[in-house]
């Protein structure tokens, strides 16, 4: 399997159906989680961690908070909407064997963090970061990552026991894959169609 | 020069010094934004768009605004913070040849996004998710990225015209550089060391 990244990045999915089940190799997870770590950072704060949660009882907990939510956005949509929702699968909890927390604290590297003081979200931007070199590192070593959005950020903090001052940003799936699709999910469902790339581009101003 | 992911992602640096000055290759710059395009969105609502700014009058009136806030921030300092964070390069704004200015429309996929109702910000996630992207083509492509924070969103906002509604999340300096250094900035010049891996990780909870 080609690790170039522009291959990983045309590759690389989020996953929902296509877990095997496996455990992840702790020599595959080291390296996906020394490829986070290596992420840039505002200040250099690294202001991220990351919670590894193997115990099934913890997931299945997660999982069935993650339904009501399913369930809750459900109720919101209506006709045409509604039915494409409900064939959706929005996670993978229990079958990807492994959830990754990665959280953010907002006080590492102390009171005056370099290139902070005029946006305080840089920090959160900076876990991202982290995220999605963990992602292109998991899906370069065969994986597959699916990030679940459906929970209170209260409940997912409580779970894993986060201190005051340190925020969930990601729950993260992650484990071996019988393949991945070569379209994304919402796509082949009929959710959501693409943007072109043009679209996205402004020459010197966005009215350009 | 290797575009192995685990190569890219440990040459990556946030540049400040060390741009050349000329002017980066159009078809290289489309490889990276369709790199950046690539990303992961939640509910495939894609919500960022990409400001190019080549213009150096509009450039040099960035570069003007954000030796303010860099002097803004050195005055919340003392002593040898003071002293070591005034070596220190924050910007490569002129220099690069080009400012990317990455936006976050939250309007962007109507009014249900899937996977953004227990939590507004996953849209601005998605959009620092694309940054990454970004940042590592940059580098395949043996270009640099400097991510400037010392602004003001209103600033930034206005500069470019941005309409209500969308957030400037980074301006990227990027561009053709001479070398990538080895070291990042911030550890070189002592303002502050990084964290090991270890002490990120953390087994089943946040004690464990």
């Amino acid at each position: 399997m080609s690790t170039d990244l522009y291959d990983v990045i045309a590759r690389r999915r989020d996953v929902r159906a296509e877990f095997s089940g496996e455990t992840v190799d702790l020599g595959q997870l080291r390296r996906i989680l020394q490829a986070a770590h290596e992420a840039p950072s505002v200040g250099h704060s690294q202001p991220w961690d990351f919670v590894l949660v193997f115990d099934e009882e913890t997931r299945a907990e997660f999982a069935d908070h993650v339904e009501t939510e399913r369930q809750t956005f459900a109720e919101q949509l209506e006709g045409e909407r509604r039915e494409t929702f409900e064939k959706i699968k929005v996670e993978g909890i229990r079958e990807s064997g492994l959830g990754v927390v990665v959280t953010y604290d907002e006080s590492r590297g102390g009171q005056h963090v370099l290139g902070r003081h005029a946006i305080a979200d840089t920090g959160l931007y900076s876990t991202c970061l982290a995220i999605q070199n963990l992602w292109l590192a998991a899906t370069a070593e065969g994986l597959g990552v699916g990030w679940v959005s459906f929970y209170r950020e209260e409940f997912l903090a409580d779970l894993v026991a986060l201190p005051d001052g340190v925020r969930p940003v990601a729950w993260l799936c992650l484990g071996p894959v019988r393949h991945l699709q070569a379209v994304p999910d919402l796509v082949r469902h009929g959710w959501r169609k693409g943007r072109s790339l043009d679209e996205a581009i402004h020459l010197e101003s966005w009215r350009g």
